[in-house]
């Protein structure tokens, strides 16, 4: 019997355990290991119980529990735990089977393990999941990259436990992503963009709150309209939610009693740092990890806070009229947000030899994960209109959306600066924007200066070629 | 007579040959080598004629040629060519022996470097060395780390050839820096921080020049003006001499004739990326590295140009009062600019286990250096006054500055946006600055939504521990 299993699972931690009862329950048979053995135990005379699991005690136990070839799927910590799990899973293991890391891993571990166990005649699979606990539950968005020889065994399965959307909710949120390290990019440009969809959110809130001085109760329903249109998604679903929560400690509301400190896990500075290394400005999200890296530091901001000044915060316009100013910024800031990521999947693409298809990745994103949104449809709209195209922004739809959006967007940005409130996300996106729709812009002034000092060269507008410039010779003399 | 040589120089590209020239003017004898021995004798009968080198065609007759304990200094391409020209020279070499790096090594190799050398018995310093060809012929500012035991050796050439600054200019612009990789770590922010002084002029250039029509004479005396006031910088003034010199290849001014796209060499990428690392905020060379990636995709630009619609560029108030509210700008992100590169400086100290005298950071680049600056001895004053000084803006003299500068500044952020002209690099300082002085910032709800969908946990601002909360249990029910 236990030689029948359709896939493995190692690692019962909430999102392990999630996964495995998820794939039960759409009818397969998961053998079950953890290295503190008691949490099989536990699992199996728990959740799983009288459920199709098998429950093993050691890894070979759980190799031999499964049908060949076999898939396992690694639900563990990410760095050394996946290389030291990998090394001694393939003495066990026979050629064309299957290794799954469905961990947060760094692509470039990925890069290298799939190489690496390709090497060893099996087969690799780094795949990127997100949605949480409920998602790996009830259907994540699955973005599986690596061997392309394992997808067609992978697929019935990862189809099957993923969201599902459109119309007749039968479209999982599950396409092969590309080779060795490409699922866990495109996981760690959704946990980017998430950063950054988050820091949107936040500043939009602060705006209210501080500017306007909105209450919970009407931040509430600030949130649940904007629900209702362009900004639907699950981030501002849950943002609603929030300021409905009452402290069930205290009096009040508990995101009032929630410490202003929001710590991180490194995929948004992945994506930072990765941006740096291929030369595109994803600066939404870097800003995003920084603001949060300012979030943390709360006792010298406190301390701070004593000495420096600034204006009064309180906004004297039209209350109603900021409100719908700043749903555009918001709108407008994350289409360029998403233009940016995209950009960035792009230069990864082509800098690490991944044929990538950026319609499919809107398309993983439309369900399960934490980005959830109907603006995803549109971005898959575009991408499948133009699968060239080479900037979000350049779409008809998302051109129109952001001019109808800007002159609200600009207004916002004005009044933060002007009413000392800070707008990291806003201002770097709208810099962004105006920056990526120049011609011209004053980058002939550095690259003098570093030719004038450095002797680092030019080209010109009107010639072909390197030029340099004796640049201090040909100065007019300063007066003295 | 060939045993008599002070020091050792490899590597006769421009700065080589210029820190040699340097070297030998102030009194030493100077063997050197290039690996295409072709430019050792160029050198020998060119430059050096009738002056104390002698020029050298093998490692071995470089190392036979000098004094004990032998010191030499690399001026080679960072990276590779390091690490084997260190394992040339050192079975050459003797113990208690000196090699110095001059050149750009990212701050991680000369850490592992200097670990590697010492172990051999020998001392290694890697030394930041800035100024550009000028600098080193003249006076650089130079940042010395490495093996402390190397400094008493190393001081009296290094000060010599230093920059010098004071009332009498006599004080040397270098220090002893810190252990193992410190003084390429005080260079690479160096470097950084020059990034944001470039970005930020040239959007003071780009408002002046588009929003206010000033031609490039009258930006010559905009920047004139500047250079004598609180500004008063190498980088300012050079930024005025370019706005005089005509194109000689053309009609008009060659600043105009230069292609907007600006280049980088990668020390203000590492600085960003370890930023990330150290979880600091050290926005402003970020977005500067990223103003010079989106300046480099020119094409890109100039296709979305085409599409992307903005305001009117045009400012309608007073000319002269909005060059003044610029001025205090650029001051005002400037100071902001230095207290992130110094926040930074401290927790890589921290991180790793350099005593680091942040005064003599500023010491350093007082002189010589392309950022050097009259400002620079008010930020040295500042650490005198305070040597654990944590924020540079915590000064009285630059919370002061920047209150004075802030109402301008802030209007100048909100004319840019309204105009359509992007401040990347302003606007960040502001962000920085008024999420510093905030006690209070809108992560409460950043953390919430981790907490919601990640079940990532919170601290309270009422009590100690850290906590979780069923959002979803707990929220109002969403209406249909």
């Amino acid at each position: 019997m236990s030689k029948q299993c359709d896939i493995g699972l190692i690692g019962l931690a909430v999102m392990g355990e999630n996964l495995a009862l998820n794939i039960e329950s759409r009818g397969y048979s998961v053998a079950v290991f953890n290295r503190t053995t008691e949490k099989v135990d536990d699992f199996i005379n728990g959740r799983a119980k009288g459920k199709n699991f098998v429950g093993c005690h050691s890894l070979e136990e759980l190799v031999g529990a499964l049908k060949s070839p076999r898939k396992i799927l690694m639900m563990v910590k990410a760095g050394k735990p996946v290389d030291e799990l990998i090394d001694s899973l393939l003495p066990l293991m026979s050629k064309g089977d299957i290794l799954i890391d469905g961990g947060n891993s760094f692509f470039e571990d990925t890069e290298r393990r799939t190489k690496y166990v390709e090497e060893k005649g099996l087969l690799y699979s780094g795949t990127g999941v997100s949605g949480g606990e409920e998602g790996a539950l009830l259907g994540p968005s699955m973005m599986p990259g690596g061997s392309e020889p394992a997808w067609p065994h992978l697929k019935p399965i990862f189809q099957a436990i993923a969201a599902k959307v459109g119309p007749k909710n039968d479209i999982p949120c599950c396409e092969w992503v590309g080779p060795r390290g490409a699922g866990h990019y495109v996981k760690m440009v959704h946990n980017g963009i998430e950063y950054g969809d988050m820091q949107l959110i936040c500043e939009a809130y602060f705006l209210m709150k501080e500017a306007l001085g909105l209450t919970n109760d009407e931040l509430y329903d600030v949130f649940n309209t904007w629900n209702k249109g362009e900004l639907d998604s699950y981030l501002i679903e849950i943002t609603r939610d929030i300021f409905s929560v009452k402290d069930d400690q205290g009096d009040g509301f508990l995101v009032d009693k929630v410490l202003d400190r929001a710590g991180a896990k490194g995929t948004g500075k992945w994506m930072s740092q990765h941006a740096l290394d291929l030369g595109v400005p994803s600066t939404l999200v870097t800003e995003a990890v920084f603001a949060r890296s300012l979030s943390d530091v709360k006792d010298a901001r406190v301390r701070a806070s004593k000495k420096l000044k600034g204006p009064s915060q309180k906004y004297t316009g039209d209350k109603k009229a900021f409100i719908e100013q700043i749903r555009h910024a918001l709108y407008a800031s994350k289409i360029c947000s998403y233009a940016q990521g995209f950009v960035q999947l792009q230069a990864a693409a082509k800098e690490l030899g991944w044929p990538l298809n950026l319609g499919n990745c809107a398309l993983l994103w439309r369900g399960g994960c934490i980005i959830r949104a109907v603006f995803l449809d549109r971005i898959k709209e575009a991408f499948d209109a133009d699968p060239n195209l080479e900037n979000l922004l350049l779409a008809p739809y998302f051109t129109e959306a952001v001019d109808k959006a800007q002159d609200a967007w600009r207004h916002v940005i004005a009044s933060a600066a002007l009413l000392g409130l800070p707008t990291p996300a806003f201002s770097t996106a709208l810099a962004y924007y105006d920056g990526y729709r120049r011609a011209n812009l004053p980058a002939n002034l550095l690259q003098s200066q570093r030719d004038y000092f450095g002797a680092h060269t030019f080209q010109r507008t009107d010639k072909e070629g390197v030029f340099h410039a004796d640049w201090l010779r040909l100065r007019k003399e300063p007066q003295a």
